[in-house]
């Protein structure tokens, strides 16, 4: 089998989102999934001159599209260096165990390289043991003292 | 007392480096610390064309500079929206019990909106009660389900 990883371009947008659904319903979060295709559109590939929000590659078996990675950079103060953020990795059921996400996580690995980044991290659900066992068999080490907080958008504007 | 939350800028580098270090000591991790002046400036302010790292905030008290912000623009699949992801805030011990920290919050809050940022998140420490007390105040909640995952600039060097 054939693995292709390659960019997303706008005419994905759809199964961007079938991809995002699918991951979503995996990890039983489906009731927080909003995204839309004229959303991912809008936000991943703008109009000439304004900055995608992320980037998106897409992972291809033999032609056709398996599974997907959203990535985007972030910033470490303690090193004062970017880092490579993966937001989303996701193959689909009927791909899985050809290689695909390990494909993707590495072609990741490489563009964290090229762009001078000094770490490369990912967010995982604490029941997700296939994803933990794969990530950690690539070295990944686990923050677990660090927990993520997060105010909602109706937060922000109580507080705002 | 006045509070002033005012963009940084290029001459702030070794305040910038001062605050991230004192942030490092509180979180016991100062064998990370690897940021510097140069580096500082290099990223977070670079020359015109290029996009800066990150975005930085100083905090100040009747005109002394007692804390700082820094932040970047992250993405949620799951919104299809831009969020704001909060790296560092930290308030010198001096400069504490003033109500600093939360002006820096409330500021990065209204940041957040103008940009139409479907959230807002960050990552503590488990073991940072006070910090934890003080997020949860405003209304933050704690995603305990999700570990973050990291690869160091050794492992992407092996990987890629």
């Amino acid at each position: 089998m054939a693995h292709v990883i390659r960019p997303a371009s706008p005419e994905d947008a759809s199964l961007i989102v079938e991809l995002i659904r699918g991951l979503a319903a995996y990890e039983k979060l489906l009731d927080q999934m909003e995204a839309t295709d004229d959303r991912i559109r809008a936000t991943l590939f703008p109009p000439a001159g304004q900055t995608p929000a992320a980037q998106c590659v897409i992972g291809e078996v033999d032609g056709m599209p398996g599974g997907f990675a959203l990535y985007f950079f972030n910033y470490s103060t303690f090193l004062a260096r970017p880092g490579l953020y993966l937001e989303d990795l996701f193959v689909k059921p009927e791909y899985r165990g050809q290689g695909l996400g390990k494909a993707l996580l590495l072609h990741l690995a490489r563009v964290a390289r090229e762009r001078g980044c000094g770490r490369m991290e990912w967010a995982v659900l604490d029941w997700n043991t296939p994803a933990i066992e794969f990530y950690e068999s690539l070295g990944a080490r686990r923050l677990s003292e660090w927990q993520l907080c997060r105010l909602r958008a109706e937060d922000l504007a109580r507080l705002a």
